[in-house]
């Protein structure tokens, strides 16, 4: 299977990586705006760079790796999708709904088959977790609980165009709700403030927000984010249910544990997301690869990236009215 | 220091053999509708039994223990205020908010010592993640997180005259948020569900909730809640700050794990209040007598029993309207 | 039951307490060389003062607990066991194995209840895991593996009259080995040294040791100790076996965790033996109390200090002659 | 950098796997008494097959990795080393001491650069430990602790030509202390018994065994092995200091806990050692080629790998004799 990679930057070699590591996948071609990250993608996949009409355009690209920014995605998921080309493309497709919207209309139509980067999924814990509470490990459930806090904040200059903290960052965090829940929210309330950074607040944005959320038959979700935590990159998932509870816990560098007149002290979780989650993308590849090598639609879909959007957007919604609101 | 203890139940046995266990005190008089009830307490703590009106007008009595049912609290309050006793009354003044205040009016004009019995403040292991967040060690506070679930929720007959889950089981989490926060709510938004026993929901309440709450600068707190635990009496709180992450965590019979071809298995947490709250009880006793010993005003006091109960009645109202409501 | 104690030092007045506080038992004598401790106990637990002859003479006496200093021991067993008197005596019945076995002598011709102060059998978690091994948690038991480490060494003149490290210190683990393993050890070895405070070699003793044995049936025990543990009061036990393996871990003071830059920070394990073995202590009294009421003999009983001093014995010479020595 | 690998079982896969991952390493030429194995392992790294004299021989091959049989190692080492080869040998050298001696002494002679595959230092999680335990995370080492345990035993087949526990199984063990202590160890007292399998014991093994050591300073150190752990490959260390105590704890697959009304149950620990082990291989194989880049020579080299097995020996000696053994 030969990949074209829109993109590279930090993700797309990420995926890069992945797609060359896979003995039955190769980078065929490699693309970006900054010619010498181009190439030097290229160099690391034995690929060779190229445009994107070439991409899209070449007999060779089976598949697309689309890891540029996000305001592009939209419309190369759009040209991907009638060039017949597999897509892969990062989270999120867009910022507006109404044009996540008009471009699944366009996925639809031509039937392409589209898988959208909510790398969390894949995590082995997290996996693991989804597919416990699936097999019905805690019986019945009945309480999502996520925590979700970044090591560091972004630059303000970043959070202008972000979209805003549920929008880009507790996004994931509203596609881990629906992938464990099993059942869509139908209500979101929301509070947040800028407590970390005063200039996001600012910026019109939050960096400290809570979230609750109930689905139709009053299963219940609450999510919790910062954008900074001095002890690591903290990614927690816990699920209560009629049996019992099950929780994913953070991940550490190592087992080591030292005790003293202070205490015992074991080492901060794993601070940088690619090395947190270098397992999740590369299972999330595979995904993308078995599923477009099988035939079948991968997920989580156009529509998941949808619906997740619609929570942040609903999340966004109540925060700034104060009112509960229902995502649509 | 002698007590007359009114209601010689669960909690007024807790009580007793607290205060009859230090070598300062002593429990003097005790009543109950209950005569056999009256009568084994007082054998057990070397006291006697005697009528309300003998304990409030006895010179002997410094101090009462209100452990009779909530219906009775106000009014004993307001009496024993009176009466220039101290008063020890379990939680909560009463279930309507009017009452309380114009009970916290007597107590007020009578310049009662008045503390309230929210034992939770006294565990050990919330009661030094307080002190470490007041004391810095987590830098400015921003989340508050607490996470309080029963072992197995209790008759519906008793649901029905508790005043539903909020005022009689999330009230004290609501003592624990504001206890850690340090600065009042200003807003509660609420969502919640009969999903362990639909004869609940039936008799109009629910026993899985969650909550968020703000206050004015803008920290934020979260509260869930479940009337049934599998796995014991599942009681944790975690605070996130500026400069790091504080939790308590649950508490376990013994510390014994043992390792086989199914995993790791640890015991499963403490599963009866009595016993997860043996310390906290105690602790709150001693508070109190210190107190009384030392001229001061103890805290939970009559102020904090109201703030707890707007907090559920705001969080009720929330629930019932499905609006964001401010307490009042 | 009415007990005397002979001995009002710090373990003393933890039996003290603990007969005190049970509705069935009494504190009735107390005696000590020093007038004012014995005066402080005996206001302390509602009891008088006595002298030994008194307690041992008088008919209102029932038990002993036998608190006084080592080299005491054996007399006052051979007295109490003549005196018809149920006896508690704490660890170890003497220094000199000749010595023992000549008290054990008496006690087997007057048929007297005795029971030996090996406090760390009763420890909520160390008596769960040995009844879970007992029970068959983990099958055939192979490797039994013992740490115990003190938070700080007593000072030089204790160690020169205390028999030394593997006779003073050690023997609790011999104890706890035996009581987990249900057979003999038939070989020791024994290494040591020196290394947190000269002063002890030059007193012709040790600091730090590591001991193994076997038994018949090919069962193997290590034993690690040290004087000295910055971390607090290190006790733990491990047990191997066929189907998997239990451990009883460390207890610390709250359950309270608190992250940050520099990691994640539990307590130390709690420091004072006192502390650490409270509930040990009251349930190890409740167990001979509980046996002589039911007219059984209570365990760990006069061959069990004898088996644990041989123990001690035979690891002292494996130090000394830097041989494996078998205990006899 | 260009490599011969000499056996290409399933550690030779291993090395070859992470030399073909390197971007300045090449897997040149693979040799195997097995002409498919060396078939698939070719195609796997793009390497050829070849005969051992092919590789030895041929000025292409800068370093060999030697991982065929034990009783090939010494051969091998003193040919590689005089055809001037960097030397990657699995461990041991030879179940021989004379036979290793001799080879050291061609290693000497030729001033050939050899390192030992001792993987375990390579481990992040104890290479991790020591490294502070270097640095004085803990002070003055004063103990230190092994527990080693496979998850099931060998064939006895293979226990037969193993050299037994000591040799092949502990001898990992022997050189962890020796990593960690820094120190010589001049005593080893062992015992052990055949308690997981009847037939190890026929076929003159043992598969349970503890061993102590002493330094000439003074410092102790205790290691437990048993072939068979139903909870995974069990594999920790523990050192005590005089300013604390620092552990490596086992590494499960998830982070994954789930509750309910058994307890608290955790996943198995890794039960591969290829799982268990994959960074530490692919860092040990980092370790080798950084060291021949900076013409510098690793460790652990041959004097290593002569000690660990001078000290499975004096254990050997030590349970076969019942004696305490110095090492030699």
């Amino acid at each position: 299977m030969k990949f074209g990679i829109i993109g590279t930057g930090r993700i797309g070699k990420i995926h890069g990586g992945n797609i060359a590591a896979r003995l039955d996948c190769q980078v065929a071609l490699v693309a970006d705006t900054d010619p010498a990250a181009a190439e030097a993608l290229a160099a690391a996949t034995r690929a060779k760079t190229a445009s994107i009409d070439q991409i899209l355009g070449s007999s060779q690209v089976d598949a697309v790796a689309i890891c540029s920014p996000t305001d592009t995605h939209a419309d190369l998921i759009e040209r991907a999708a009638r060039a017949k080309k597999a897509i892969f493309c990062e989270k999120p497709i867009d910022l507006d709904v109404k044009r996540i919207r008009a471009c699944l209309e366009v996925v639809k139509q031509t039937n392409a088959t589209v898988m959208i980067g909510f790398n969390r999924r894949f995590d082995p814990n997290f996996a693991s977790l989804q597919k416990r509470v699936a097999e019905g490990a805690i019986g019945a459930l009945e309480i999502v609980s996520i925590t979700s806090r970044d090591p560091s904040p972004p630059p303000v200059s970043y959070i202008a165009r972000s979209g805003g903290l549920f929008r880009d960052m507790m996004i994931h965090d509203f596609d881990m709700a629906r992938f464990i829940l099993g059942e869509e929210p139908v209500a979101v309330s929301a509070m947040g403030s800028a407590l970390v950074d005063k200039a996001i607040g600012e910026a019109g944005d939050i960096d400290t927000a809570v979230v609750i959320m109930e689905t139709k038959s009053g299963k219940v979700a609450q999510i919790s984010n910062s954008r900074r935590a001095t002890y690591g990159y903290d990614q927690r998932v816990e699920v209560h249910g009629a049996n019992g509870m099950v929780h994913a816990a953070n991940v550490r560098e190592t087992t080591v544990e030292v005790a003293g007149a202070h205490g015992f002290v074991r080492d901060k979780v794993l601070n940088f997301f690619l090395e947190r989650y270098e397992a999740a993308y590369r299972n999330e590849l595979d995904a993308f690869v078995n599923a477009v090598k099988a035939g079948e639609k991968p997920r989580p879909d156009g529509e998941d990236g949808l619906e997740a959007s619609l929570l942040a957007e609903a999340a966004y919604q109540s925060w700034k009215t104060k009112q509960r609101v229902a995502p649509d």
